[in-house]
C-alpha cells in the first residue's frame, strides 16, 4: 500500500512538472476536449443525426485523429485528410466502375488487382523523402479511403453517402483548425524561432561559464568559492541538448510550413534560414563538448607564462560568449545583428592573433603538460570564431 | 512537354535508387498490397459481408494504419490498437450506462462531460515522456473508442455492432502481424543491431582515411597522386551521417522493445546497451568532427621534430582505426572483442605516450603553425582513446 502511494506520489509530481514546463499543454488539452465534445454532440444531437446518419462518426475519427500541438501539425493533417479523401474517392469510384464493366464474375477480381496495385505503389512512395516529410498522412488517408470507396462502394453504391462522409470529415477538419489557430494557438514557427535563439544562448551561457571558470583556476585557487562548482556545472552542462535538438528543429520547420501568417511572421517566412542555423549552432556545440573536455584537467603550477595564456583564453571565451549573446537578441527581435557583435567579434579575433604572438614568443617556456591543455582552447576558439561567424552571416540572410 | 519528361525520368531515377538503396521496401509495399487485398476481399465476399455488416472497414482500417516497415512497428501498433479499443469500449459502455441514470435530459450534459474529462486527461498523458514513447498510437486508439461508444452507442445500444467491431479489428490486426512477421520480415532489432556495427566501422574508416591523409601530407608531397583527394574526401565524410543517427537509433530500439525473439536476439534482448554505444560513437563523431577541421591547415615545412610528431599521429590514428574495426566487428558477430582489439588499444595508448615524451624533448624546437595544429590531433587523440575505452567496456556488457 506504501508502495502505491508513493508512486501515485510520484506521477503526481511528474504531472506537475510537466505542466509547469509548458503550461500551454495544459491549454492544449483541454482544447482537444472541448473540439472533441464539440463534434461528439453535434452528432448526438438527433435532428443532425438523422440528417448525416452513420458517417457522424468521421468527424469525431477526424477530430482525434487530427488535432495536433501545434497550428502547424492540425492544418498540415486537416489538409492532408481532405485532399486525400478527395482525390481517394474519385478514384475509388472510377475503379467501381471499371469493375462493372467486367461483370459479376470478374468484379472481385479486378476490384483486389486494384486495390493491391494502388496500396502498393502508395506506400512505396511513402519512402520518398520529400513525400515523407509532408504528406505521410496523406498517402495513409489515400489507401484508406480509396480501398473503402473501391469495396464498400458495390455494396450500397449510393453517391449520398460518399457525400455525408465529405461533409463529417470537413466539420471536424473545420473545427480543429479554427479551434487550434483562435484557441490559445501553438504555433510551430514561434517555437522554432525561440528553439533556435535559445540553443545560440546556450551556447553563450557556456563560454561564459567558461571563461569564468578559467578565471577560478587562474592562480588564486584559494580564495575560490567552493560551492560554486555545482552551479556552475549545470552552466557548463546545458550546451548537451543543443545537440541532440535536430530531430526538433526539423519536424518543427515542417509544420511551420503549414503555417498562415501570424505575429511577426509572415506566410512562407524562410524557415530553412533557421536549419541552417541550427547546423552551425550544433557544430559549434560539437566543438565546445571538446572544450569541455579540458576543463577538467587543471594547471598544477602556475608561470607567469600560463597566466598570460590563461587570461588571453579567457579573454576569447568572454568575447565569443558576448558575440553569441547579441546574436541571439537579434534572432530574437529579428533585427540585424547590432554594431555591438561586430564590435566583439573583431575584439576576440584580436585576442586569437594576440595569443598566437605570446606563444610565438615564449615557445621556448613551455613545458608539456599545460601547453598541450591551452592549445586544445586555442585550437577551439579559433574554430568558434569561424562558427561564429557564420552564424552571423546567416542571421544577416534570415533579417533580409 | 520536354520539361514534362524530364521531371518524369528524375522521378523514375529516383524510384530506382530509393528501391535500390533498400530492396525491402519494394517487398513492404508488396506485403501492404497484400494484407489490404486480402481484408477487403475478405469483406467483400458476400457470406462474411452479412456475418460482419458494415464494421468490416474496421478491418480495412486497421490494416492501413497499423501496417509499418518492421516488425517491432507493427506489433507495437496492432497491441496498442488491440488494449486500447477493448480498455475504451469497457469505459464507453459505462460511460453510457451512466448516462442513462441521469435520465433523459441529463444524458448528453453527462455524456459530453465525461467525453471531454476523458479526452483531456488523455490527451495531456501524451505528454509524458514515457507514454509518447511507447503508448502514443494507444492512447489515441484510446480516445477515439470511447467517444465513438459513449455517443454512438445510446443510439444502437446493442453490444453486437461491437462485438463485430472488435473481432474485425482483431483480425486486421492479426493479418498485419501475421504477414509482417513471416513474410520477409523486417526486424527493427536487426536494423538497429547493424547500424551500431555500420557506426563504428564508419568511424574506423574515417581514422584510417585520416592516417593516410597525415602520411600523404608528410613531406615527399610531390608523389602524390592528385586525384586521390576525391575518394578521400568522400572517406572523410562519411562520419557526418553518424552525428545525426540519434532519432533513427532511438526509434529503432523503441520498435526493438516490442519484438519477439528472432534469431540471434532473443525477447528483450539489452536494446538499450545500444542506445549507450550510439551516445558514445556520437560524441565520437563529434571529436572527429574537430579533428577533421584540422585536416585543411596542412604544414608548410618539414622539420625533423613535424616528420616524428606526424609519424606517431599518423600512429595512433591507425591503431585507434584497428581497436574501432575489431570493435565493429566483435558488435557484428556479438561475440567479446578479440585480443587483437586490446593489443591495438594498447598501442594507440604507447604511441600517445611516446608523443607526450617526443613533445617534452623537443618543446624549444617547435615554431608556432605547426604545433599549434599537431597539438589539435594529439588532444583529439587522447580523447579518442578514452573514448574507446568507454566503447569496449559497453561492447563486452553487450555480449555479456
Amino acid at each position: 500500500f506504501e508502495k502505491l502511494k508513493s508512486k501515485v506520489m510520484e506521477i503526481a509530481k511528474q504531472t506537475r512538472k510537466i505542466g509547469e514546463d509548458d503550461p500551454r499543454r495544459i491549454v492544449h488539452a483541454i482544447k482537444v476536449g472541448l473540439a472533441l465534445t464539440f463534434v461528439s454532440l453535434f452528432y448526438y444531437v438527433r435532428p443532425l443525426y438523422n440528417g448525416f446518419g452513420q458517417a457522424g462518426m468521421w468527424a469525431i475519427l477526424t477530430v482525434v485523429v487530427v488535432f495536433e500541438f501545434s497550428v502547424g501539425g492540425t492544418l498540415s493533417k486537416s489538409i492532408n485528410r481532405g485532399c486525400a479523401t478527395l482525390i481517394a474517392g474519385a478514384l475509388g469510384v472510377g475503379a467501381e466502375c471499371l469493375a462493372k464493366l467486367c461483370g459479376e464474375k470478374g468484379q472481385p477480381f479486378v476490384l483486389g488487382v486494384l486495390v493491391f496495385l494502388l496500396a502498393a505503389i502508395a506506400t512505396f512512395t511513402r519512402f520518398f523523402p520529400k513525400v515523407k516529410q509532408r504528406y505521410d498522412y496523406g498517402v495513409t488517408i489515400f489507401i484508406l479511403t480509396f480501398s473503402l470507396v473501391a469495396v464498400s462502394g458495390s455494396q450500397a453504391a449510393n453517391l449520398q453517402i460518399a457525400y455525408q462522409r465529405l461533409s463529417t470529415i470537413l466539420i471536424g477538419g473545420a473545427t480543429c483548425m479554427i479551434i487550434s489557430i483562435f484557441v490559445c494557438p501553438v504555433w510551430a514557427g514561434q517555437d522554432l524561432h525561440n528553439l533556435i535563439a535559445a540553443n545560440v544562448e546556450k551556447l553563450a551561457t557556456f563560454l561564459e561559464g567558461f571563461g569564468d571558470e578559467l578565471f577560478s583556476s587562474l592562480g588564486d585557487e584559494s580564495s575560490v568559492v567552493p560551492c560554486k562548482d555545482d552551479k556552475e556545472k549545470t552552466y557548463l552542462q546545458v550546451y548537451k541538448s543543443v545537440l541532440n535538438s535536430k530531430a526538433t528543429e526539423e519536424s518543427l520547420a515542417n509544420f511551420a510550413w503549414w503555417e498562415v501568417g501570424h505575429g511577426r511572421f509572415k506566410f512562407h517566412h524562410p524557415w530553412k534560414q533557421y536549419l541552417k542555423i541550427g547546423v552551425l549552432v550544433r557544430e559549434c556545440a560539437c566543438h565546445i563538448e571538446v572544450l569541455n573536455g579540458c576543463i577538467n584537467s587543471k594547471p598544477q603550477a602556475a608561470s607567469e607564462f600560463q597566466l598570460k595564456i590563461h587570461s588571453t583564453c579567457k579573454n576569447m571565451s568572454m568575447e565569443c560568449s558576448k558575440v553569441l549573446k547579441e546574436l541571439s537578441f537579434a534572432i530574437k527581435n529579428m533585427t540585424f545583428p547590432s554594431a555591438a557583435a561586430k564590435i566583439h567579434m573583431q575584439n576576440s579575433i584580436a585576442t586569437a592573433d594576440e595569443f598566437k604572438s605570446i606563444l610565438m614568443e615564449n615557445s621556448s617556456l613551455s613545458t608539456k603538460t599545460d601547453v598541450q591543455e591551452l592549445m586544445s582552447v586555442l585550437v577551439t576558439a579559433s574554430v568558434l570564431i569561424d562558427i561564429i561567424k557564420c552564424v552571423e552571416k546567416i542571421s544577416v540572410s534570415v533579417d533580409e
